[in-house]
């Protein structure tokens, strides 16, 4: 390298001495690495870096920052939000090979992961263990990018986010230092909490390359139930009862009558086009008896329709099966049509007016929507859909994505419950946070990494 | 305020026009708060400020930060590691007439509170509408405290410690910016988790003035359980089984044969001074005797005798009187003595041998402890007492306490499960976490506190 060397051609020969034919600038892989499963224009990285160790993703930091030559993480490719698209260019840093399952230690529930390994592959793994890890976004992502987005999914109600999960992690460091944050005990009081300030911050502060997750004991029993309503609101109402009457139920998820029309359609399923209630219960025999039958009383007492219990786990599977392919099902539903998807998540005792409010906005817009909502938390997706041909479509989605998010902040609510920031919803950090806040998360950015180089453009508005 | 007036004087001046009587220079309010509840020397703070909104939190962190003087912040002055003692003497920030109960929000269970409300006026508050605030260290200390320290209890084995209960914080910075973190939903990944990074930064990030808390709902039933068993290891095997065997626990907390001496005396406990488990179940009728059940064939395979149960109030209260009254009964057994207390939390599979093993340094090293824990959580508290007339007394203690935190983290522990760093654990953060991860603190601290205003002297170890 020279002085007159620009700083990408100096990261890529530096690069390549150790990653060889792993650093990538062919075009079809760039490409691939240009965007995640959203809706943002997609932008081709300089090269794609495949490491395989966390000394590779150390040493690759540190040339990139000498040279201040920014760097996008990559998993599974699956965010929501453009997190992926590397906006600056740059080095697209693919994690996905790092997928190694490195510990698990049973008596304490506990282990120890590579970002690249899926919940999939985890739950797979720990079967024979009668553990699982419980919490479970639609995609088929990696638990790398679970860490980033602070994800969660159905069981989040009863298990938690990724907030609660993640019991520690290793980092690499913008400049190639490695770090190790929390550890195996239960709870510590030990200094800040470095865990849960890399959880959710979306690779903007740091590479994560180990993960040690609290798992699960596979409860004794688990029954599944569906109820359907014949108003959103009534079954909107059902999930705020049973929350207050603090029935521990382990998933209580929503679809609305335009969601249930394109599941039962792409999934087979056996109901009426009407609002739905998809219900677990996890516990003893007994317990999971009990509550399905607390839940029960107060959907017939709503109005509830044929509250159908499923024991076996075939039935069970199928059920969550379609709900986790609901994004599918509704670009299924309107052929020719591309979906972005909201993620506001509001206080239980609002959760009726946002989401029947959420769904007039959809209808008076003229927009084809579905919802479906991790309602026990309060959080709930519209997907919008509009013709992929229609050059002002995406515009006049993204124009109801903020009329539907701005209600649910007027309720006290967050723009994301569990996708992120990304690209697509850096514009209402303000309004939710307000601006003294966005100044102390530049603050911890530039504390941590003083040359922007990672992740640059996403999560934080560029300051007014 | 002229140019060579001293920093002191001049922010003395400048909040005297603002609190009034409130700003204290009063010797015995000085040497009130000029310690906690620990073995530490006591240092005066210059003066007290008794505050009593943010607006004058704002003004006066404003006019430290400007002039370079130290603010200690303190509550009920419960901490046991020295967080209130203002070794660099200035502005003890009492904020104990911060008080008010804000917000219930029944419906959503959660609430509002200012930080020098207690968790016992808190729950007295809650009792008529169902709910209650589950942390519960020992002490009468303050939620402000309890968010610095990032408290938890005997209940936090079912419902987690402060980091799971606290939804949202209002701060005042160390320049006087007042922000708001967190909110009412129950998750969010809408950026930096700003107020995980506040729960458990010991004053020294800036100062709290509101906090946002989750509730639980008060169970339908509840039922204690005593046991007790002839050894040590056997009490806390019962208790590694019950863990692993998932029964979901409301608290499961040990006492050791010298504790019960203490308690029994002091608490006039009906039991015999041997290794003792005190338990409680939550839930359903039916749950709690399931839960109660299952824990009594574990304990009986363990050789437990005695299980005895306590289905009503009264006696389930003193039990858990006895429980909190731990410390006190410690000190009472050895009249003239003082004690000093290590809080170290390991891996549940790994509690047996550092609990014996911790007894076992003690007893070599002649010095009388009494073992508590939270040992469902695997932390537990070695209370060391020494006499107060002996001048080595208290070096002997903390070398004993070394020692037994030593073998906690080669167990793969923390050197603090809840009492927080302060003075007295600082010397272990680089051990535990390594030098690396106590560099990011420290860039995070000067991002937060450049002038090193707040609590300066506390958390971070002196850089080498």
């Amino acid at each position: 390298m020279t002085a007159d060397t620009n700083p990408l051609d100096a990261v890529l020969a530096a690069a390549r001495a150790f990653l060889g034919e792993r650093l990538s600038i062919n075009a079809s892989i760039r490409e691939q690495h240009s965007r995640g499963e959203d809706a943002n224009p997609p932008v081709l990285p300089d090269a794609v870096a495949f490491v395989e160790t966390t000394a590779e993703v150390s040493k690759l930091l540190a040339l990139c920052n000498a040279h201040g030559v920014p760097v996008t993480p990559f998993g599974a490719g699956t965010s929501l939000e453009g997190h992926v698209v590397p906006v600056r260019r740059g080095i697209s840093l693919d994690l996905s090979r790092m997928a190694a399952i490195l510990e698990v230690n049973a008596e304490d529930m506990d282990c120890l992961v590579e970002p690249g390994v899926s919940r999939h592959q985890l739950n797979e793994h720990l079967r024979d263990q009668g553990l699982f890890f419980p919490v479970d976004p639609g995609s088929h992502c990696s638990l790398g990018g679970m860490v980033a987005t602070r994800a969660s999914g159905t069981n989040a109600v009863r298990y938690g986010t990724m907030r609660e999960a993640v019991m520690g992690l290793e980092v690499v460091l913008a400049d190639g230092r490695v770090i190790t944050t929390g550890g195996r005990a239960r709870k510590s009081s030990s200094g800040y909490d470095l865990t849960r300030l890399f959880v959710g911050s979306e690779g903007t502060l740091g590479v994560v390359t180990k993960i040690r997750l609290r798992l699960q004991g596979i409860p004794e029993a688990t029954t599944a139930a569906v109820c359907q309503f014949d108003s959103l609101k009534d079954a909107v109402e059902t999930v705020i009862m049973t929350m207050q009457a603090g029935v521990p139920v382990a998933r209580i998820e929503l679809a609305d009558a335009d969601q249930m029309r394109a599941s039962i359609a792409y999934s087979k399923l056996p109901y009426e086009p009407l609002p739905t209630l998809f219900l677990e219960f996890h516990g003893s025999p007994a317990g999971v008896r009990e509550q399905a039958e607390a839940v029960e009383a107060i959907a017939s007492d709503m109005g509830g329709k044929g509250f159908a219990w499923a024991e076996d786990a075939e039935t069970r599977n199928k059920l969550w099966k379609a709900r986790h392919d609901a994004w599918w099902a509704a670009t299924a539903l309107y052929p020719g049509c591309r979906g972005i998807t909201t993620d506001v998540c509001v206080p239980i005792s609002r959760l009726a007016e946002a989401i029947v409010g959420a769904k007039e906005e959809a209808v008076a817009a003229g927009q084809n929507t579905c919802i479906v909502g991790h309602v026990g938390d309060g959080n709930y997706h519209c997907v919008i859909l509009f013709p992929a041909d229609d050059p002002q479509g995406l515009e006049k989605a993204w124009a109801l994505d903020r009329r539907i998010v701005a209600r649910g902040l007027a309720l006290g609510g967050t723009c994301s419950g569990e996708h992120g920031v990304g690209l697509g919803k850096r514009e209402f950090l303000v309004d939710e946070h307000g601006p003294a806040v966005l100044d102390v998360m530049r603050s911890l950015k530039a504390a941590m990494d003083p040359r922007g180089i990672l992740n640059p453009g996403k999560m934080l508005p560029d300051a007014a």
